[in-house]
């Protein structure tokens, strides 16, 4: 477990599709979320699926992943709490960085938001124009949030 | 996912220990227990590790179960719910059942626990004598209930 240091930025408009890039389509639920862990299982273009843990709070937070079959994923979905998650996840290369943009559908259609990871904190990287409002610390932009809670106020129409 | 019909019985005094059979340390805990849902890490004798997940409520439950890194599961320690369980389990060929007997130890020191698994309801097995009271369907005998709420007030001096 390392420690990772990401930032999360909302996305307007479409200027960062240009060019090519790989994407996946995910489809992710919760199974807990409790303050100090949760356990969600990822199926990425329904051709593999994953179970991951994530413990802790703050500083101290640990993140496990492993590999389960497809059909197990299926069955597990039986006792998701929250809604499901759809959205496509596109890898958009930025220097030495790749941008994590995900592009969510459904009912939390049209939240696009993009993510980049960093090595230390004080990695000075200059980011990309089309980078909105800074939410990394709003608690409402977490995934597990958005299952629960679906789309923030301000994007409901 | 099939159907598992499993009876559970209080064991007292030591006749089962006649004749030799394999047996094994575990020390598990839970790391979410919720209605419908649980995650439970076992590390057995100190060499491996599973990460269990059970779902479903009644007779539509499901079971999962995964080999994790020995690591990962003294990691993932740190997020525990309720108490960590140590017990030995001992495997006692019955005919041909096998009867699991869990000698819980610490905190749940002196409770001893019978399982033995039927193929169907109508199962006409003979179950020894060394049996006591059966607690299939007594909640505070399941091993997320012994996490939470530690030994039953009969075991208490």
């Amino acid at each position: 477990m390392g420690v990772e240091i990401e930032r999360k930025f909302l996305v307007a408009g479409d200027r960062w599709r240009s060019g090519d890039h790989p994407s996946q389509g995910f489809r992710q639920f919760y199974l807990a979320r409790a303050d100090g862990f949760s356990a969600r299982v990822r199926i990425v273009d329904e051709a593999q699926a994953f179970l991951t843990l994530k413990t802790g709070r703050g500083r101290s937070r640990g993140e496990f992943e492993y590999p389960i079959p497809l059909r197990d994923a299926h069955d597990l979905e039986a006792a998701r709490t929250g809604e499901l998650i759809a959205k496509r996840r596109h890898r958009i290369a930025h220097g030495r960085h790749v941008i994590e943009v995900d592009v969510f559908e459904d009912a939390l259609h049209p939240l696009v938001v993009a993510e980049i990871e960093l090595e230390t904190e004080e990695d000075d990287v200059a980011l990309p124009d089309w980078f909105g409002r800074e939410v990394t610390d709003d608690p409402a932009f977490s995934n597990a949030a958005l299952a629960a809670d679906g789309l923030p106020e301000e994007f409901r129409s």
